[in-house]
């Protein structure tokens, strides 16, 4: 692959590890994934200190990942946003790579299906314009007007 | 989607993130996907300490994602494992987020292709088994073996 001169911080990976760069930050995602919405739900399951947590989610708020919304009984909720639900594909692929290279001796942690057929889903892969996997030696860079000099 | 009780070391995404969950690290596995192998050229393009450099090139040695190798100078050389290459959807999948959602104001910046037509790679998505795209919410979770109480 050709190699260019941008440097860490123009960079798409870069800023998208500015978002979720953290572990903290990638296990509250993962539990807004699974639909858990109230703080103290988020903080029992985690396991994680309250001020930790309330900074996790303002700031995951501020990045318009989460949207905070005040529930029924006057408590808030935070849901993930569109943006938000746009970094599933980044969570899978996550989950697919540490199940297979890190992985319980007993066999499969989460088993993501689709809901309607409760078929596994397909492994994450790149895959070409035609739809086929690509091996990422067969993937190539072009820079584009945000890297030109 | 169902919850589920498990905690956040028994996760596939947080055994993940115990590999790549560090921003240095993230930009070397890029420059290795790129065809960076010398200590040198890591370290000039990231503008990376040496001390933090070699920390973070052992680490990733050390889990199997990066080979060291002598190069024909007797220089340490590294290159990316097969393990190593399977991480290299989620950096694609973080990198079509950030150039979506935190972009350019010039417009992309590295734009992947497949090299054998030039055409632009398909943006990363999770599939059915049938190969149509989900959207998170048709997304279902069963445990397997290793989550099981």
């Amino acid at each position: 692959m050709q190699l260019t001169s941008f440097d860490q911080w123009n960079c798409s990976l870069a800023q998208t590890m500015n978002v979720i760069g953290e572990r903290w930050t990638v296990l509250i995602l993962r539990d807004a994934f699974f639909g858990v919405t109230r703080f103290e739900h988020f903080r029992k399951r985690l396991g994680i200190a309250r001020n930790i947590l309330a900074t996790r989610l303002k700031q995951l708020a501020d990045e318009g990942v989460l949207a905070r919304a005040v529930g029924e009984n006057g408590r808030p909720e935070y849901r993930l946003t569109d943006k938000g639900y746009e970094l599933v594909p980044i969570l899978i692929a996550m989950a697919h790579w540490g199940d297979k290279h890190k992985p319980n001796p007993k066999g499969a942690r989460a088993i993501f299906v689709d809901r309607k057929t409760g078929k596994r889903i397909q492994r994450m892969a790149v895959r070409s314009a035609e739809g086929e996997r690509l091996h990422p030696k067969e993937i190539g860079m072009k820079r584009g007007p945000g890297l030109s000099a």
